[in-house]
């Protein structure tokens, strides 16, 4: 994946472990109208406190400095004074403004950052930057991802081609509002920063927003979206124009492309399942209700065992704080209907649904009758993996 | 264990599985003042509903039928009629008013109950009775529990002895507002049933309301005390009262030893972790705060690991919905500081740390400096046996 005026580099730092690709770096050639969306957590590491405070103040940036092995959370002031010292090394090395430096760091908490790795390969990271390493980047952010994660997406703008790729990393620690969740994405369009910011805004509710591994939420999340205008389209600067919002479904397409990545490689996942709950009273509740569901350890393990336990999802369904008559939902296993009017429909459905069970992807789909609205949440099942990896992780 | 006025059965029924006993009965001589609290689910069990209605309008029941196999939850007209019929079958045999009998259940959710197996049972179920049977009703309701667990307090009113009696299952889908969580209070005390309610309302909030194993709640909770006055105490009828407030304290006693063996005995559980939250803004909270400590999968994962993992403390903490200051958490494993102001204290810390994580009961302490109220959670560590139990349950 290439894209004009954006080039890419990685080294194995050593910032926690050898001979891994394991600091990033993606660069413009000219600083870019930059937008950004945080973790909601109250504890936050610290280059996201620096990142969303210098994308508030300048809304631009052209380079992302990224690394795996520690998160750089929790670290007090000596963690933020290393988060800038980091970038500076690299605004020096590449001839910008360390404010054009954006900082992301992904790994365990409460370690401090190895500056010193930093330090000693950011000549070989810069003179390595090239337009074709783009994979480079994926595979130095990740963590206890099983593969790298990356999508593309074209579109034509007023007779002018505009591209966007994307890369990101997550496994676990993934849910409602981000999760040890990275994604960088590149565009060439010429946007203005509220558009921009906007359409991010509202494409990351609807994708990453929509995803869970296991409830918890981690202190490093961000998505920043790089535009840098080389595609030389008529700037977008209403996002609710033909152009806004054709831009804005390709971002929406290319985060959602990424976000089901991310779930599909779940720690210990060996199923993705779309929870969808239709006819809510709200897209909200839909919401609600989907999400209470998609995060239950007793739905999840049921999964795992592929077994069509369907009073797990009700019970979920009960405590999700939404007030419905149980005697109206209907539940699905892909187009097999196990529950009718909140009762068993008995007969084959269950040998049928043990058959979709044993499938890889798998739709659930709650049927409330109490409205118009949809929401869908997108999760794994919960593996003996996950336990595995989550037990052993720091070791 | 044996308290004046009442008797208890057991019997092998089949109403799911052969040759284990599975429906039981808790009988007193005379009707008893009865106070219960149910599951705060939409979703609630045919017996739920029932016994919700009846203690509502009479405030009092001399028997208790109970049985495991089958919760029957999600079973709609049909199984609140199969409810009613086995009160019915026990009032009948018993020769008591059936609106007198609660019903209670446990097991999988959505199949019919075996209203055949009761009636077969009755003669012998009821032929039973004895005072000396307290054990059986507490392994006739057992399901993923690994041992009964029973409790007994006595007290001395006016002179007089007050003995409390208790039984309680549960394991699995255990979290906030109750769980597949039964327990059953029997006491000669002579109390009214407005005192009665109100002190059960509030212990249970400070007990069984304060465990989670996987944060899932039930469609089956309930807890009932039923009160026979036969201890011939002058009846309490001001919970603020010096008698009133002695029995508060036991009741609140009972349920706080009855809900931690429910705690220890959690699926697959391999240590007990109390999660204590102290000077917060409020109690509720420090309730939240520990609550979503307690049900972080990454947390309970990290202990089941033995790995002093802080980070995951305070990022669950993060995302409690409480608004802090991270630099001021301090966070305790038994009295090892592994956290002070939000950084880790370094040196020893991690290796004693380590030391305290191989036992089999933690104290986890968490002071956020904002106030003066505290909180505690009981909870247990996350282990390969919960998958295990819980993608196996219904084969």
């Amino acid at each position: 994946m290439k894209i004009k005026g954006f080039s890419f580099s990685a080294v194995a730092a050593g910032v926690r472990y050898k001979g891994r690709l394991d600091v990033a770096m993606i660069h413009s050639e000219i600083p870019c109208v930059t937008a950004g969306v945080f973790t909601t957590s109250m504890v936050k590491a610290a280059p996201v406190v620096l990142d969303m405070d210098r994308l508030q103040r300048f809304g631009e940036a052209q380079t992302i400095l990224a690394n795996s092995g520690c998160a750089n959370a929790c670290t007090g002031e000596e963690g933020m004074e290393a988060a800038k010292t980091t970038g500076r090394f690299a605004a020096k090395r590449l001839g910008i403004d360390e404010r054009l430096v954006l900082l992301s760091s992904t790994g365990v908490i409460g370690e401090a950052l190895n500056v010193e790795a930093f330090e000693k390969n950011m000549d070989a990271l810069v003179g390595g930057l090239s337009p074709a390493k783009f994979d480079d980047v994926a595979r130095a952010i990740m963590t206890t991802d099983t593969v790298p994660k990356t999508a593309e997406r074209t579109l034509i703008l007023g007779g002018k081609e505009v591209t966007l790729i994307g890369v990101a990393k997550g496994s676990g620690m993934i849910m409602p509002n981000m999760a040890t969740m990275l994604a960088y994405i590149c565009t060439d369009v010429a946007i203005d920063f509220g558009a921009l910011q906007k359409a991010l805004r509202s494409a990351n509710s609807r994708t990453f927003n929509r995803i869970t591994v296991d409830g918890d939420t981690s202190t490093n999340d961000m998505v920043l979206v790089l535009a840098n205008g080389c595609a030389g389209n008529t700037p977008i600067t209403i996002l609710d124009s033909p152009a806004g919002t054709a831009f804005a479904e390709a971002l929406e397409d290319i985060l959602k492309d990424l976000s089901l990545q991310i779930v599909r490689d779940g720690e210990g996942a060996t199923k993705m399942i779309t929870v969808r709950v239709e006819s809510a009273g709200s897209e909200l509740e839909a919401e609600q209700l989907a999400r209470t569901v998609a995060n239950s350890a007793l739905v999840k393990t049921a999964f795992f065992g592929e077994d069509a336990n369907w009073g797990r999802i009700l019970a979920a369904l009960g405590r999700a704080g939404v007030s419905f008559d149980p005697d109206m939902v209907d539940i699905f296993f892909n187009d097999v209907q196990l529950v009718c009017n909140g009762r068993a429909v008995g007969g084959q459905a269950d040998s049928r649904a043990a058959e979709v069970l044993k499938e890889k992807e798998i739709l659930l789909t709650i049927n409330m009758k109490r409205g118009v609205d949809v929401a869908e949440i997108y999760t794994c099942d919960f593996s003996f993996d996950y336990v595995k990896i989550n037990a052993d992780y720091r070791s």
